[in-house]
């Protein structure tokens, strides 16, 4: 059976010309660290990365730092950011962040409020997810000199909505508040200029754009302060000590060129695709809502609740049928929970259970969005069945699909 | 010209097993954490991975805690064992380190000195590098409930001495105080039984032993509460969020299984090899002293001293002649700079100044060796009249050198 991959948000198939440069480079040995030839030609590899991918992100090399991923980036940025600010001054207790915001965000925050008295507070989003630029500035005119940081994604992970990354930065920015975005969606399927949208540091994950998965950065605004959460061997200028991996610097570069190259274009043709599906999903099924921004929206993003389904029924029903999708959200262990994205964009519980996240990518085609279309009207009738039956036993899940 | 790689312990040439592994799971599409096929199929891979990496170790699969390498697997043992530990009584602010750690475990440990209130105490080591168990249990009987973790590696970094590990491990456990060990020198080199050790916690790096760089894992006995240092999508059953890498963890499995294969004849082999490394040079070079345990010692590790040189000059030299090795320290700028572990067994900084660390392993030869023996004659009789000329126009660093 021919399986349809719409899932790029949790992962993009690993670009071949990533897995090309890995390979050669692992072939090589040497630590960036050492003095040797060996050593010193791991170095220009991460040196060169380094330049290609920040100069791609309109930063210097000198403001990129590498981490294991996303996760690592986002929580080196809050809580390096928080640790710093605390200690130039202890009265920077607030923490603001988006409510739409992703676990790798929102998760760290929360451990700085239960063991390090942070005051978090979540600013609202609109229906489409969009943060309320009017309850930042409210915020931040409250004692500003409270504030540790502001930390708002570029575009979200589950419905896809950009987010007014340049005037968030621009607000906490003239109220002298650093600011954080989490682009690991945004970076190789939007334009992401660092420098000019204003923030103070980026996180980025290099298999959201066909890179290897454990790879990702940190770009950081020269200058600005930030406590290190791994300590060592001091690498990245104390930022993030580990051995630098010249493998996963030159595939991330290699993955991202191969991202950015005729990017205009591919953008359109992913755009078009998720367009088609989304028109399709309408034209075919009756109670599918489309979640998020139809405007400022990732070009991957075909996010939808279905009335009357569980989300998880249908992503097993989908993936019987070779169709990869998910729900959106980060549950892991099948159990069906809202969203809080959807729950903070005022989407009913009821509602919020039926959410279907397809993401498309650069080995997306047509053939893809013809078998989600194809499998996606049987297996919502198949899911509300089920669900009926389910909610009549007084059952969440329904045997049927469990199978 | 040929070049003989003498820098295994800096890293070790990747393993061809383990690049087809990572090349093979990266062809493959599928976050493990996703529920459809591509997913369980990648969660499979992990999970395959981490029972056979496990039980290599004399661990169970639960025990073990992917994470981006040894750096962090030491940062989240150090930080995690202590904010859980102080959690559980914030009397214990005692944390018993080995003077001889690698900066992994000796930074964390300074920065919770330094931000946290931990009270830091360096376990003294003899002349050979091994930690003092009377001086360890001394710290322990003064107020045990006091001592947060103790932490002793496996194997030294630079001088190669293996550590009394169980030894440590029992007293603290009588004192009911969890053991962490860096094992990142030893995985792949030694015998290494994560559950007759007694220890809580046990770091590993892959690229040490042949695996992709930027893998690694922390053992951690059921039960042992920890701190995570990465918060966001719960992966790991909470201890460190961040998607996890199929083809790192199929590596890392595949260069255990490689390192382990006739692991005995390969130790005789690469420790006959050394010993024919160590002889030669005592043979052709006045001046040098094997530093670290004659019988407890990493196969792979030579590490001398030598009279009247600086080790970054001879490194330079050697380099220049085709072959490659450290001067043992974690000096990147090239400045020389006495190593902590060589102070702290009691060699005098003038002579420490003359480090230098051979270490081989998987891929070494007798050629190498060979290589090593006629290129170290020169270099040293070089670098002396550099250093000589150096001392008298009261410079540290001679330019014929830094060319």
């Amino acid at each position: 059976m021919r399986t349809a991959y719409l899932d790029h948000a949790s992962t993009a198939p690993t670009r071949p010309e990533a897995v090309a440069a890995w390979t050669e480079r692992a072939g090589l040995v040497g630590n960036p660290s050492s003095l040797h030839s060996a050593g010193r030609r791991a170095r220009s590899a991460v040196e060169e990365a380094r330049e290609e991918v920040a100069a791609a992100l309109g930063a210097r090399a000198g403001e990129l730092v590498w981490t294991s991923g996303g996760t690592e980036a986002d929580n080196l940025a809050v809580k390096g950011l928080w640790w710093a600010r605390r200690a130039q001054d202890p009265r920077r207790r607030r923490v603001l962040v988006s409510a739409a915001e992703h676990h790798a965000v929102l998760d760290p925050a929360e451990h700085l409020r239960e063991h390090e008295g942070a005051d978090v507070r979540l600013l609202p989003v609109d229906a489409a997810g969009r943060t309320d630029l009017d309850a930042l500035a409210a915020e931040l005119a409250q004692a500003p000199e409270e504030v540790a940081l502001v930390s708002v994604m570029w575009a979200n992970n589950e419905v896809g909505t950009v987010q007014p990354v340049a005037e968030v930065a621009a607000l906490a920015r003239a109220a002298g508040v650093p600011v954080h975005t989490d682009a690991v969606q945004a970076v190789g399927h939007l334009p992401v200029d660092f420098a000019a949208a204003g923030v103070d540091a980026l996180s980025l994950s290099a298999h959201k754009f066909g890179g290897p998965v454990g790879a990702g950065a940190l770009l950081l605004r020269r200058g600005t302060p930030l406590v290190p959460l791994l300590h060592g061997g001091g690498q990245e200028l104390g930022a993030r000590s580990g051995t630098l991996s010249a493998p996963a610097a030159a595939a991330t570069a290699a993955a991202l060129r191969a991202a950015l190259s005729g990017q205009d274009a591919e953008r359109e043709r992913v755009a078009g695709l998720r367009d088609r599906l989304l028109a399709g999903l309408a034209e075919r099924v009756d109670g599918v809502r489309v979640r998020g921004s139809l405007t400022d929206r990732l070009p991957g993003n075909a996010h939808v609740t279905i009335d009357g389904c569980e989300g998880d029924s249908l992503l097993y029903l989908l993936d019987a049928a070779g169709v990869e999708c998910s729900t959106g959200s980060a549950c892991q262990a099948g159990v069906p929970q809202p969203s809080h994205v959807l729950l903070a964009m005022g989407v009913p519980a009821e509602q919020a259970r039926g959410a279907l996240r397809f993401s498309l990518g650069w080995s997306s085609t047509q053939e893809d969005v013809d078998a989600a279309l194809a499998a996606v009207g049987p297996a919502v009738e198949r899911a509300r069945r089920a669900a009926a039956g389910s909610s009549r036993a007084g059952r969440r899940r329904p045997a049927a699909v469990a199978s």
